[in-house]
């Protein structure tokens, strides 16, 4: 490419929404254009980034039997129906009426569409397994869209479908597709971590994400070093800090203390740590019978310096729909105002539910059921009832044991990219996409699904991977592989004719290079392509020339090395294969 | 590939809503799957298609110098009300409110895009000519969709917008997209024609329409066998047929025509031939102002035999907003019923307007403006006032004279695939996209927009090649290139090894091969390929091995050929090649 003959449109400075560094070095070099919120184009620059993303996922899709087709933006509401999601969803569904009045969504993901195409043409289990993929623009309207590539609104996304007669065909296909993933991430060339997550409301029977490390990443990646351990907060699973309860040795003593009705403030004013505190949440669920609300009441107990997870709490048997008690409520079925609940004297109809760690407490605090007041001293048992339900209700912290009991836990962010899924049958059951077995009787496919966000893996690479001066991308991802850049082209015929030469012998060489024949001085020349983030500048000069030499400079490098023109191209096939 | 790691679907029947011949196929060939009204999923068979034809028009627009970008689906209003085509556009246009209730248009075409996109970034005339396509997913709310891929709702069309200083550079950059357009169907491998179009409402300066000829076509294309002159049925200038009006050589005669309205039965009626009958039609154009609406009414002449073009009508002076006359209003203005309209005494308010030909005529049959009564031996002057306005209003018909005076017209059937167009600077005025001319003058940009109908494409090369047993694909456009069919390739391992030795070479020799392993008989196997319309065929089997031959047979071709083992890779890329 000729930069004369392509569009480049660099800005000193971003604009001012663009809060995260990928975003704004998105907007300075020109890769995308912002057309209304969470809507970009997708410029020249950008785009190329894209094509290299959607290349290496299409050729891993393929090399693992994926079947590419694909599926319509605008959607039947009817199908949506068929599944409930229709209703289930919300405003982030983009929903439309077509000139007739009809009702159609605008994709966000194509499970409706693919089972339908299946029911359709899978008959026998003969056709199994089968996997088909997509590579789409997608809609989801976020109620606040932002971080550019990162929560935009329409983007671009591959999503993968695989249909199979059993369980473990299923979980087959399944490993496939995450062995297809690491893959994929690995050839992007981009550190990432895949982790064990929650299979959320639609259940089934596994998942996993695939995350970009970078320490700006929304999502808190946990993880042992010495096994391989990982999954994500809400999946972690946290074991108690004591294996066993230890005896009570102090006695229940009521202390006074107003105003603390956060255990950081009760734990002040007692002078003890933090974590021999108890803190209690109050919850409430509802039912409703013929018309009439009946409420069931549970008291959570966690220690002061632990963190609720509210995946977990919601597989707590009977609070899959919990809410937060009112503070009415609190008043009615505690005789206290909130900030002083404990476990002492608490009973029927109160189900309380401890942490495994409170559950192996001895000697702790916890509010006395009396506004101003906490105990110290208190113990299950000789205090309080023994709690009626022991669960795993926290965040697991740095340093926790590994749940598989080979090391200890650490933490880092992460940006997810990637989710691959086991769905099993609840598609196909509710959509009636069955197949007829060896038996010939008919049975629902088991379903996995697979995505990768496309546009998102721009905004992850740059988070992964950037300095002051602007985006550095992986040689996979780079819009370029290669810069050429001469020294006043326009005045020396040696510059000129030594440029037209390494340019066509690099385009020769399978690199994909850019000339940047557009006449800038250096300083400018050199200031876009660093922020661009192209990996592999060559500078073409008179006086190097003049020795049989050029300059080379990798974009991480902190200054440039002569190489003799003659070696250049193996040098630089050289630096593109390591 | 293998096609048991593909997905083949063939129906022996076409769907009952699949009218004409390529969509029939298309749905018989499992290309495509109906979602919902002219919404289509594509089928790995189909999608292999869009995405040769894709290829093709990308490499032709990056080797014309088009710059490919990504503009988004969901654009929104505000752009769209700029340019007025929010309004101006009907229901064809989709559109989505957000989750905040602001309005968004899906889609059909993105001019507004494009303008918005360069007016903030091109600053001066250095800058130019730009030339940006994308090759994107669109949405039109057809009222009928049918025909599947040829008139659906939701498609994929290439899209470029060229950005000049001034007219000569538009049109230069225009002439650059008229080329690139006809090396890209004539790689496409289809018959095709340029013709040049009419303009429409949008204004510019000039448009060609690039059709697929096929008997089917829904356009009727007008060219001159002996010039290039070649022009589609609303732009194809008709010259009178008389070069001038021949002498009055009739007496009039007011002949009583009862019940004879239309010209076929009045020619009967008198026995004359129909070319010397002048038909009459009544237009009224409204003025409205200050809520006041006043009339002002047209009599167009049209030889009997000739039809009205309502295209050239709008392009009368005067008649650019024109509706047909309502029977109360002839009732009023003529003291006539419809019928028997003729321009003798006809006079203000009423201005007649006379085809070309009419203008020429003489001793011509009419209507007398009397109910049951027409005229003959009509004549300009001697018996009617001069016709006002002489313009041509009618459809050319085959032999006509060619405008450009070099021969006689023909007219053939066309699909219309591809569109450019000289926009000029109602876009660029509309939405204030300006540059800075050499004067440092802000100057409205030139604009030219260019479409290619990829999914169109299709359907339209189906259209034009097909027989009896399916899809002929020209090579180019191929979902394969060849298909290998072994002949019990489970019984025979002379058969099984042949055909993987031949399948890894055709690979290594760059031919796009299928294998079909599927292990069908002979005559399903050969069905399939015939109805999928892969254009080469080679048949393994044990009889032709042992004589050390194959069996090659194109699929236009009546029998096999027998090709000898070791010449059949170099046999192939010579018909690939052809």
């Amino acid at each position: 490419m000729r930069a004369s003959r392509f569009f480049i449109s660099t800005l000193k400075e971003a604009p001012a929404d663009a809060e995260i560094v990928s975003h704004q070095l998105m907007m300075r070099a020109g890769m995308i254009k912002r057309l209304g919120s969470g809507i970009y184009t997708y410029m020249p620059m950008g785009l190329r980034v894209i094509r290299k993303v959607e290349a290496i996922v299409r050729e891993e899709m393929n090399a693992a039997a994926a079947i590419e087709l694909l599926m319509p933006l605008v959607q039947p509401a009817e199908l949506w129906q068929e599944t409930g999601r229709w209703d289930k969803m919300g405003p982030e569904l983009m929903r439309v009426k077509d000139r007739h009045g009809r009702d159609f969504a605008i994709q966000p993901t194509s499970e409706e569409v693919i089972t339908d195409v299946v029911r359709s043409e899978i008959k026998s289990y003969r056709q199994l397994p089968l996997n088909f993929y997509h590579i789409q623009t997608k809609f989801r309207d976020e109620r606040r869209p932002r971080f550019g590539l990162m929560r935009g609104r329409e983007f671009t996304m591959k999503d993968a479908y695989s249909f199979d007669r059993d369980l473990a065909g299923m979980q087959a296909s399944y490993k496939v597709m995450y062995d297809a993933y690491t893959r994929i991430f690995n050839r992007f060339g981009l550190k990432f971590r895949a982790v064990a997550a929650d299979n959320g409301a639609i259940g089934g029977t596994g998942s996993h994400e695939f995350h970009v490390i970078a320490s700006t990443g929304e999502d808190a990646l946990v993880y042992c070093p010495t096994s391989d351990y990982a999954a994500n907060m809400e999946a972690a699973e946290a074991l108690p800090l004591a294996a066993a309860r230890p005896a009570a040795t102090e006695a229940l003593v009521k202390a006074s203390t107003p105003n603390a009705t956060k255990c950081e403030q009760v734990a002040e004013l007692l002078g003890l740590p933090l974590s021999r505190t108890v803190k209690t949440i109050a919850l409430t669920v509802d039912h409703e019978q013929d018309g009439k609300v009946t409420r069931q009441y549970f008291m959570l107990l966690l220690r002061g310096d632990h963190e609720l997870n509210e995946v977990k709490v919601g597989k707590v048997p009977g609070l899959a729909a919990h809410r937060f008690s009112t503070e009415a409520e609190i008043l009615e079925v505690y005789g206290c105002v909130p900030g002083y609940l404990g476990p002492i004297g608490t009973k029927a109809p109160v189900t309380v539910v401890a942490d495994r760690t409170v559950a192996n407490m001895a000697d702790f605090v916890c509010g006395a059921n009396d506004a101003g007041f906490h105990y110290t001293g208190a113990n299950w048992g000789r205090d309080a009832l023994e709690p009626a339900l022991v669960a795993d209700l926290r965040n697991v912290v740095e340093g926790d044991a590994s749940p598989d009991g080979k090391g200890v836990l650490a933490i880092e962010r992460g940006i997810e990219v990637g989710h691959v899924f086991q769905l099993g049958t609840a598609y196909s059951e509710s959509m009636k996409a069955t197949f007829l077995d060896e038996n010939g009787k008919p049975a629902p496919l088991q379903m996995g699904c697979y995505g990768i966000g496309i546009t998102r893996i721009l905004g992850a690479a740059i988070e992964q991977n950037f300095d002051d001066k602007g985006i550095i991308w992986p040689t996979a991802l780079a819009p370029f592989e290669l810069v050429l850049c001469p020294m006043g082209m326009d005045r020396s015929e040696l510059v000129k004719a030594e440029t037209e030469q390494l340019y066509a012998q690099a385009q020769a060489a399978g690199i994909d290079v850019i000339v940047d024949d557009r006449g800038l001085r250096p300083g400018a020349m050199f200031a876009d392509w660093e922020l661009i983030g192209v990996p592999h500048r060559v500078v073409i000069g008179e006086r190097g020339l003049k020795e049989g030499n050029l300059e080379y400079q990798g974009r991480r490098d902190t200054e440039a090395t002569a190489v003799p023109l003659a070696d250049i191209i193996p040098f630089i096939k050289g630096k593109l294969a390591a």
